[in-house]
């Protein structure tokens, strides 16, 4: 039975997202991206015209949009909830293979800033960024303190972790993270103190 | 001419940060070394049982210490003062050798424990720590607000940019890594707002 191409689309993004977390992305090949995939590889060229556009498609397509509680009143769930998010997401495999890019920055500047433009601004640029906005848009945390340093504590934070430890910050972590430092740059205080 | 036993440990030093840096941890030899550094295998083996004893000194050697002005009244000041320091470092030839060991964490565990038991925490832990634990004791800052996250913020901050855009921040961005972040993080305010 033939696959659809939808589940060729999807096989292909895994295969490429696996492929380049394993082997890294000096030794990617369409060759091992379609033997992990079970494609040929004409199946693959006639999607994507190079390997860099499948890779590219593939962390596009995984990548999570950040989605604070729709209609929500509560900024502190919303920003626990985006780390909660971004720590799934570095488990998984397209962190892993925007990790293998980010790797060779000095060799494939070009891929690393397609990365950025493509993949994380195209998704709302940080993690933690699209819930300031809107409760700043809803005149509920002042938009000035909004800046760039601010929008990318937890990212730094949670990645900072894991270069030290080799692990994921845990919840108690994360929810140290929100109450000692975003909510305290934001201006706004923790609803308690116990987690200092 | 001989060189004195202080020049060659030195250049021994030198010579396995820049090897380390450019061959990365799986291919460092004490050939290598020895040939960089001008000097006989025996000589290193006098002196370092095995190359990952010689490489962790050099680490150890070179790590800077943290300064706080002594005496100084100027949270600020000696905050923005570590920031240049932590900088300093990663523009040098130590914290090339200290990412090459980090990058073989998954192979290498018991060096990645070395390196933080024996070089980082050696030296004060984290830049900003030794200020933020002077100024905590000296009751100008409530010492309950010294956490871990709290002072893993600067490191944090500088090293995301760093990852984002492969270049080491410069003095305004530090600036607002200070007065947005690291200052509210205390319950200080920042001496003005213009850095928003």
């Amino acid at each position: 039975m033939r696959r659809s191409l939808a589940d060729l689309k999807s096989d292909c993004h895994a295969a490429v997202l696996a492929e380049v977390a394993e082997t890294g992305l000096a030794r990617l090949t369409v060759e091992g991206i379609a033997r992990r995939a079970g494609v040929a590889k004409t199946s693959i060229y006639r999607h994507w015209p190079t390997v860099d556009d499948l890779l590219l498609d593939a962390l596009d397509r995984t990548f999570p949009a950040e989605r604070p509680t729709p209609g929500g009143k509560n900024l502190r769930a919303d920003l626990l909830r985006s780390l909660d998010q971004l720590t799934a997401w570095l488990a998984g495999p397209t962190a892993r293979a925007a990790a293998a890019i980010l790797a060779e920055r000095h060799r494939r500047p070009d891929l690393v800033d397609a990365l950025y433009r493509r993949v994380f601004d195209a998704h709302g640029g940080r993690f933690t960024q699209t819930v300031l906005r809107l409760y700043a848009e809803r005149g509920e945390i002042d938009a000035g303190r909004i800046t760039p340093v601010v929008c990318d504590i937890g990212e730094a934070m949670v990645i900072k972790h894991q270069i030290d430890t080799g692990e994921l910050p845990g919840k108690a972590y994360r929810t140290a993270i929100v109450d000692q430092v975003i909510l305290p740059a934001l201006g706004v205080q923790a609803p308690n103190e116990k987690t200092r």
